[in-house]
């Protein structure tokens, strides 16, 4: 009997994720109760018990839903029935901290699991998102128009976690979870339209679709793998020619700046900026160019301001970041 | 009395476009008879002449609408009205060549430029594209999914080539048309859903602009701009890394290439499938990463198949693409 094709497509993702970890090393499988965590839960269970690896299925509670602790009870209970050889659920304590409510919940969530992970001595965690997450993702980011980086998605590893669905769609997690007989979840959010992610997928893609063509999704995520690589590279070289040019003070001098290539000379006044201590959510390509046009097309500006308190000055042929005199 | 704040716009747009420009110079403006190419030749009159430069009309019929010869003329009357000392018009035969009637059409436009530009002596040839069509050429390349470089959009200038108003938006062209009493045509093409650009333009933006925010199309300009000069800098690393890896018969050392970064390696191979002669318009990423498994995860593979009848080889410890044998 042949598998159906959405579920070897999620097989297949999680089968090349666990291919480099040892036999009788723990994996954690973090499970929303959604058919992506799911999908991937249940694959996880087939893929690593073939190569002997322990998986432990692990869920977090934000709390911010009501109903929500009841919620998690209910995916431990899935998960056991599932054949994970142990659970682990937790409540967290989201904490607003003045950025966003989405985004403090990803902060608490990722402390969590990043305890679970050593509590269990985790050789990875497994995320479970999917190419179309990706492809809002991207679309988030050309919103935002931080050049490449912000084009450049998830990564599909970073520190111990990994994303194994990186390239199945979500209507395959579906669809697997069907195949299997596994009844999962949606949260609500997913489809309340004050959240942006929620009118990308259920508005904006539908619409690129339509007019650009289908596919698009993919695409998206294709376009997410490649810019990865190249902000990957361009980023090592700034710091390359940051760690050369920078003084002792942090200064840079101007002909050293301006010998480089633009898209290492912005970078490298970028980290500039970092080092002296602008907030990286404050710091926009504006005030980048600003910097940049003390070097290319300076005529005497005394100084630009930067946020964080700070100025970019030139003075006696270097660039130098420094706090505004109050 | 001060300019209105679109027409200063356009204005300062085709200021700094000529600034390099020495008197007694000719500069052309491409003119489609559209507000755009008309809030262009109306700016570029009145700051050209304030530095001493010529300044010629041109207007191009492509034949393919009806009354597309009487409005040739129409254009060159009104261009003539707007004080430029001189015009030119030309109509063209646009040849399909079975690249689509929207890249022949281009195709013929720049050779009857190039002809004009040669004949007076041009400095610069000026285009009247606007943030806006910016915005749509990104979103476009999105939907190829071709990398950075489907993203980084219109260059600000090539060849002989300038987009002053690269800039401005659309609507500032068009304000600044009726601040000035100039009556401009709308092409039915651009209300025409047959046409994709068409339909980003009325359909795509509008709603990215309403569920990702305002300002979408200078967010997607500011992403071109910056990712243009990424890619022009990976671009130029590969050049370098391949005229130092190929050998005499184009064969590319698996360990020279494996020393390299993903971004350039990839680039490296997909500069040997071109050169070996792989049509640029069928050489997709999928091939690029076919070539690149053969350096960096063989396992046995004979050869794997490239467009225009190549095949790409590991033999001996290099990479090389040749042709398929029959």
């Amino acid at each position: 009997m042949t598998l159906h094709p959405s579920l070897a497509a999620v097989r297949r993702g999680v089968r090349r994720s666990l291919a480099d970890l040892d036999p009788g090393r723990t994996v954690l499988v973090a499970c929303s109760g959604g058919a992506d965590s799911l999908a991937l839960l249940a694959a996880t269970v087939v893929e690593g018990h073939r190569v002997g690896l322990r998986v432990v299925g692990a869920t977090v509670d934000h709390g911010l839903q009501s109903g929500s602790a009841a919620h998690a009870v209910q995916v431990v209970d899935q998960m056991a029935g599932l054949g994970v050889d142990e659970t682990v659920g937790a409540r967290v304590q989201v904490d607003d901290a003045g950025i966003g409510p989405e985004a403090a919940a990803r902060r608490a969530r990722y402390a969590v699991l990043d305890e679970m992970a050593r509590h269990f001595d985790a050789a990875a965690v497994l995320l479970g998102h999917t190419r179309d997450d990706q492809a809002e993702t991207v679309l988030l980011g050309l919103a935002r128009g931080s050049g490449g980086r912000s084009l450049a998605g998830m990564r599909r590893s970073f520190d111990v976690y990994r994303r194994p669905l990186l390239d199945v769609a979500r209507a395959d997690t579906v669809t697997a979870c069907q195949v299997e007989g596994i009844r999962f979840w949606e949260d609500p959010h997913n489809r309340d339209p004050a959240y942006t992610r929620a009118r990308v997928r259920h508005t904006v893609l539908p619409v690129l679709e339509e007019h650009l063509g289908p596919g698009v999704a993919a695409t998206l995520a294709r376009t997410a793998d490649q810019l990865r690589s190249d902000m990957e590279l361009l980023d090592d070289l700034a710091e390359a020619a940051h760690a050369r040019l920078a003084g002792p003070d942090g200064t840079l001098p101007v002909a050293g700046l301006a010998a480089e290539p633009d898209a290492v000379r912005r970078r490298v006044l970028r980290l500039a900026a970092l080092a002296a201590g602008a907030p990286a959510g404050e710091l926009f390509h504006e005030h980048v160019l600003a910097l940049d046009a003390l070097v290319t097309d300076w005529h005497g500006q005394r100084w630009i301001d930067l946020p964080g308190h700070l100025r970019g000055r030139r003075d006696d042929g270097g660039v130098r970041v420094v706090r505004a005199e109050p």
